[in-house]
Formats: C-alpha cells, structure tokens, sequence
C-alpha cells in the first residue's frame, strides 16, 4: 500500500498567494462594479521589451526550418546564454564566476526549492522572518523542518533569523548555527538591502562553519545604491560557501516567459564531494533545460538595445516605488524599503493586524496587497506593496489609499 | 556543517546519455572526416509544424503589447490548453478525466521524477528492466533503492520486472507487491505495446493492492493498432489507481519547446488524502507553470491545422521505423519494436555485449545507437535505435548498417 509524504500534512495553509487571490476573487464577484488594484503578488506589468520580442522572433523562425530546428539542448543551458551571464553579470562587477558554473532554469522559484535534495536530510535550515514562504514551505515538504509549533507559531527544528525595524531588517548570526541558510537581498518581502560588508560577515560566518548560503538575488536589477553588493561572489570567500540564484522576472518582465539560473562554484566541496557535479547530475537527470526560443529571449537581455530598454522598464518600476514610499510616507505611514528593491514595507497602523489591513485595503478602497503575517511571525505588522503595477495604477492606488 | 545527499553517491556512471555524448565526442574529434548519424537518442529532427509556429508568433506578438502581456499564469497551467488536452486526449477516447485533474508542465521527463516526492521515502519502487533511466536515477537520489549490488547488478531494494523475449516485452505481474509501479507503454527502450487488456490487468493488481502506477504514456501518438490503448484511463478502475504523465516532444517536436503534463484523478486518495491535492500544492509550490507562448504553443497542437501537419510528421517517423524495422530484418537481424513506437530494439550479434556492438557501429559505420545493457541488466543483448532521424539519414544509417 502506498504511502504519503506525510510532510505535506505539516504546511500551514494554503500558500500564501493562492489565499490571497481566493480573497480577491471571492471580493470580485461580490462587488463585480468595482475595480479593484493589484499591488499584491510580484507580477510584473510591462510588456517585453523590443529587443527581447526580436529575439522571441528570430528564434521561433529558426525552430521552423529544418535547418535552425533546436531539439534537446546542452543540459546546463546553451553557451551563449551562459557566456552571456558571465560576462554581464559577474566579470563586469569583477566576480570570478565561469560558465560552467552557471545551470540555467525556468525560474529561480523552482532552483531555490530543488537545491535542497542535493543537500542530506538532516541539514539544518535557517530563513529569515518574514521570508519568501518558497524557502519554508520546500523545507516542509523536504521533511527538514519538524512538525508546527502553534504555541510558538514557528516549526521546531527551522532557525528563524527575526529582520526587525530594530536591526534594519537585516537579521544578526544566528545562536543555533544553521548548515542552509537562505538569504535573499534585496529583500522580498522587506525591501531592505544588505551592504557588502554586513554581507562579507555571513560569508565569513558560513566558511567558518562549513555552513552553505542559498543566496537569492532575484532583485539585484533593483539596486540604486553604490554600496550595495548586487552578488554575493562580490564577497572575499564565497566561492566555497554560497550558491547563488537568479531570475530573469523581474529586471527583464520575464514572469510569463520563465528564465532563470543557478550558480554554484567549483569550489564549493562538501564531503570531498563537489556540489556543483551533485547539482549538474540533479539538472541533467530531473530537469530538461529551459526552451531555446525563451534562452534567445534571455540573451537579448544583455544586448545593447536590450540593456538600453530594460533600464527604462526597471526605472518605471522604480519610479513606482517613489511614488508609493513617499504617499504612504505623507500619508503618516512608516515605511521601509522601495529604494534598492520593488517593495515597500510599511507598518499597519497600530492595533491592525495585517490581515486586517489587507482586507480593509480590499474592501473599503479595492486595493490588494499581501499581509505580512503570511512571511512569517515578524511580518505582522506589516504589510507589502509591489512597484510592479501600472504608473496609472500605482498612483490611483496611494490615492486611494491616502482617502482611507 | 553541511551534510550532502549521500544517495548520489549510489548512482551508476553517468547518465547514460551523457556516457554515448562523451563516447560520440571522442570519435568526432579523432576522425573529424567521418560524417557520423545519430539514431541514439530520442530527439526529433523535423521542424516545429506551421500551425505551431503560427501560434507561437501570434503569443510573441501579444507578449509585446500592453495588453496581450501576460505575467504568472495560472498554477496548473492555462485553461485553454487543459481543456484542449480533456477533449482530444481523453474525451473522444472515453476516458473520464477532467480539466482541473490536468497539471502542466515542462515535459514528462521532469514530471516522472517529480512525482516521487508526494510519496513516502519507504515505498517500494517498481521499474521495468529495461527501463528508461530516468525512473531509477531519480528513485536512487530519494533513497528509496538502497544501495547497488555488485553481485546481483541491482539495486536491493527496488523491483525489477523482466521485460524478455519471452514475455514479448510486457512485464509479468511482480511477486514482491510494489507501492509505486513505473509502467511506459509504447515502451521506451523495447518499442513494446501493451493490448488493453494486459493493461487492465496491472490496474486491477494495483487496486488490489493499494499501488499506485506511474503510465509514461510519451509514446502514444505512435501507436498504430487499434486494440492498443492510448491511455491508462482507458481501463476501468484506473481513476483510483494511476498517474499519468505524457509530453508533447515526441507527438509534437517540442524536445527543445518543453511541455508535458501530468493527470492525477481526484479518485486517487490515499491514507485518507488525495493525491491530486498534494501534487497541486507541489506544482504551486516548486514550480511556476510553463511558458505562456509554449502553452499556446501547445494549444495548436490540437487545433484542425496542427493536428493535420503532425500526423504527416509523425507518418514520416513512423516510416523511418519501418525502413529501420525491414532494413534490419533483411540483414538476418531480430528486430522488435517499431511498430506502435518510434524506438526499434534488436538483438546484438551472437557474442557482442551491446556497448560492444555501440562501439562497433560508431567506429565501422559512424552510427550512433543506444546499448540495451544502458537501459538495464536485461537490456543486455539489445540496442535501441530510433525512428526521429531524418529520412534521407535514417536510410544512410542502415545501408551502412547492412554492410556491416
């Protein structure tokens, strides 16, 4: 007789955004007349940009000719990708990264989960609070974490690593030393930034361990300040303690089309086993390589036309940001990040939680946002806006929210 | 300190396509002047069909605009495509399966491996021998095979089902009762059919026994003969016993597209929880839905364009077996397969081992083919050639195999 993965039955409800659109739905087609914003979940809004769509073009042509007809491709990804990558990404920032480092994905939502199986069973995890609930919830499912405590809102054997207004969101070493740990900055949900010396501390902290850091840094097109490392391989050590991954969602609107990719050093050995061959076996046995048409598309990311176009979507984004920090700001809220990231964090007002929060947004001014509480313990209180909607919209929607 | 997953070190050599890749490349690069044929791994040659191509330009085009741009999809994948896959798949063959039990994906290969992960880690595992070697890799980095055996060339702990000669290539029913059965008919590598009734009887034992099969029905649009069924859910009884998994790679051309889709029926429950639920949370969870324009993509494949040009395509791999199929015959080869499949399976010459046989082919003839014993101790004797090369080098392959 089959049996379950009973670790599914230790997930805490639904997640996080699939409860928030049965929210908004269940609102819509109560109120039907009302139109109802989007700030909520960190899709963006803008179309692909030309030189992506040219390149979109040229290659579905190629995949109906005899001639230009692409089947299987390389398992890590098509070179010109990965050289493209490690060109613009990391040589240009002076980071030491080769091609054959870099495995290219449809998402960084699916690496920042799959990574955990090269991992033993018994590693322990650390995340920050609030978190991304991605890295909890794979953690769940993967058996690492133990059951729910509900006395103290929080798995038994998961480290939380609380981001506070206290410690700028940027959240101290943690007293039980963690064999993951999973840092992402810029931050989602917080907004916050890591400068390059707090983050050259974790590195140092990792290596001393032997503790591995899943760096997420799916925000880095957001950056504004110099100060601000955009990887982690800008750190002094951190080829032999940190994997890190990437998307293209959200500096190049690559939500629908899903690009994304992994980097793991040769130098990071466990074990006397390499994790970079662990992950190379993974990639090439469970997964068969993003779509060369959507690898094209990826490439023209780094072209000149497309670096030149994707600057001017990310500033309309940030433009958004602007735009719902200082609203909320003249509005009496307190608020935090939408400087080096797409989101802002702001403070329900006191004796709100944020559910509450969220459903008034909802009800009284048909705005959607997500509530804190639903990335952990310390976001409630909190409550997250995405730069990602329209201009018109994200300005309707602080207008709304400044009548509230 | 980080701990790895210690069953990677349980794995067998390399995956065996990355073995032919590395034995191909060898011969390339010392014999530079020898125009070598690849009928070894399964990956089509045919361009993507107008009808696809035409679909894919009109979704580029919309992605471009303001209003055509489409972000996250939904979780299971779009409905258009669901809907398309319950009517032509499954409604006008009679089988019950509704759109919301449809969960798609970036192809089956993915989804096989995937899948594992809502069960138990101590369920028994069940694969054919051959077998493609996906379904054992992927149960070996669970840890659900324990170690390999030197002596008896297998794993201890999973199940081996003989597919022989004598039992013309459909295993007989396993005395050790398994919890998760791999079962691919049209098979891959054997190129076997299963009659409908030979199938009822696997739903019947694993409703018998509380198993669940895991059908890899790849293969399908290959199947020529009427009394073969197209889908396990043809059976009656299959609704509370099996999973089903198929791609559109090889009925399509989308080898390099990527999309494939899974069917879990709500009947499907055990220990009180449907499967169905668990495999919706891990797909919400681990993964972010395949590419809008690949979806569309795919919707073409059904439509009355799409579905005219791609039996033409397949017509043309279906002739490339045949020529293969009568080619080897005639040259006093035994032949099987090729029939309701794309992949023909032939004895190796008395006294050759089949990797022996692979190197034989490639050095003497520059053909490239898949060794049986790749696939399995059973595979041993065997080699797989495949029926996705293009005409003109598929007639090449076995003039130059004749002359062997």
């Amino acid at each position: 007789m089959v049996t379950i993965n009973e670790n599914y039955g230790k997930l805490r409800g639904n997640y996080l955004f699939s409860e928030i659109a049965r929210r908004v739905a269940a609102y819509g087609q109560a109120h039907p007349e009302q139109r109802i914003i989007r700030l909520g979940i960190g899709d963006v809004t803008q179309p692909l940009a030309p030189a992506v769509i040219d390149a979109l073009n040229r290659a579905v042509a190629e995949m109906g000719t005899a001639e230009g007809f692409r089947g299987y491709g390389p398992e890590q990804g098509y070179e010109f990708l990965r050289e493209a990558i490690v060109k613009e990404d990391y040589g240009k920032r002076g980071c030491d990264v080769s091609a054959d480092e870099i495995f290219i994905s449809d998402g960084a939502k699916c690496d920042v989960g799959n990574i955990q199986e090269i991992f033993g069973q018994d590693n322990l995890v650390a995340v920050c609070d609030p978190v991304y609930p991605v890295y909890v919830d794979t953690s769940v499912m993967a058996g690492r974490t133990g059951d729910f405590n509900l006395r103290t809102g929080s798995y038994d054997k998961l480290v939380y690593m609380p981001c506070t207004e206290e410690n700028g969101f940027v959240p101290a070493l943690p007293d039980r030393t963690p064999d993951l740990i999973y840092l992402c900055f810029p931050n989602n949900p917080t907004g916050a930034a890591i400068t390059k010396d707090a983050l050259q501390e974790w590195v140092d902290y990792a290596n001393r361990n032997g503790s591995v850091i899943l760096y997420d840094a799916a925000y880095e097109a957001y950056i504004a300040r110099e100060e601000i490392p955009h990887s982690i391989y800008e750190c002094s050590g951190a080829r032999t303690c940190a994997i890190e991954m990437r998307s293209f969602s959200k500096n190049a609107g690559f939500t629908g089309l899903r690009l994304g990719f992994t980097v793991v050093p040769k130098e990071l050995v466990r074990g006397g086993v390499s994790l970079r061959d662990l992950w190379a076996r993974r990639h090439g046995t469970k997964y068969n390589g993003a779509p060369y048409i959507v690898q094209r598309a990826g490439e023209a990311v780094y072209s000149k036309e497309g670096k030149a176009q994707l600057k001017e979507q990310i500033s309309v984004y940030q433009e958004n940001a602007r735009v719902i920090r200082e609203g909320l700001l003249d509005a009496g809220y307190t608020v935090y990040g939408g400087i080096d990231a797409p989101y802002i964090w702001l403070k329900t007002p006191a004796g709100t939680t944020s559910w509450q929060f969220f459903d008034q947004l909802l009800e009284r001014v048909q705005v959607v946002g997500t509530p804190g509480e639903g990335f952990g313990a310390h976001g409630e209180g909190y409550f997250r806006l995405t730069a990602f909607g329209t201009p018109e919209n994200t300005k309707e929607a602080l207008e709304r929210i400044r009548k509230l």
